[in-house]
């Protein structure tokens, strides 16, 4: 199944991009400026554009410093991000990931 | 609310420490080697392997690749993620994340 993956260097979304795009998204949302947010977190202004705009890879620790900026748990920005990506992906999951699916993958369903 | 993220630097959880770690676990799961993966997503096994150990960020294009090579969806995999690290954070989260949590955190709740 899933034969979306078959062509993974063209055909997936990029995880930058849509982590870009839910920071842009939450920051907007709370009506706060990038040089706002990027005094927060104590990163330049140039570099968290270039991560709302999916230019640029954010490091671990930019992303726990944005996070700690908008106050919000990284654990929502990446339920989030992945909603996106499942719908990108064609893969329909609602709030949980079915078991068989999850089998199908060869996923642990308890990790 | 939330005085675990008043100091992100220190005690948030990095990202890629889970991604490496759900990475790596998915790949023992289907009993598959290093070499395996690494040649299938065409990526060297020594950055592979330093991925898996949370040592070097795996940037978006090589994580499309260890998804493709592994047969998993990318929003599974972020899923898991998210999954851990709210543990981590502290944050209980079951399969969807009340309203009035969104609605405190400032996050759009239908984005």
């Amino acid at each position: 199944m899933a034969t979306e993956f078959s062509q993974p260097y063209r055909s997936s979304p990029l995880l930058r991009t849509e982590i870009g795009d839910v920071l842009r998204d939450l920051r907007q949302h709370q009506g706060r400026t990038l040089r706002q947010v990027s005094a927060d977190a104590r990163v330049s202004l140039g570099y968290l554009s270039e991560i709302e705009r999916g230019q640029k890879e954010a490091s671990s620790e930019l992303l726990s410093a944005v996070c700690g900026a908008l106050n919000v748990p990284l654990s929502t920005i990446l339920r989030e991000v992945a909603d996106r990506v499942s719908v990108l992906e064609g893969v329909s999951i609602p709030d949980s990931i079915p078991e068989d699916f999850l089998d199908s993958q060869g996923v642990l369903a308890k990790l």
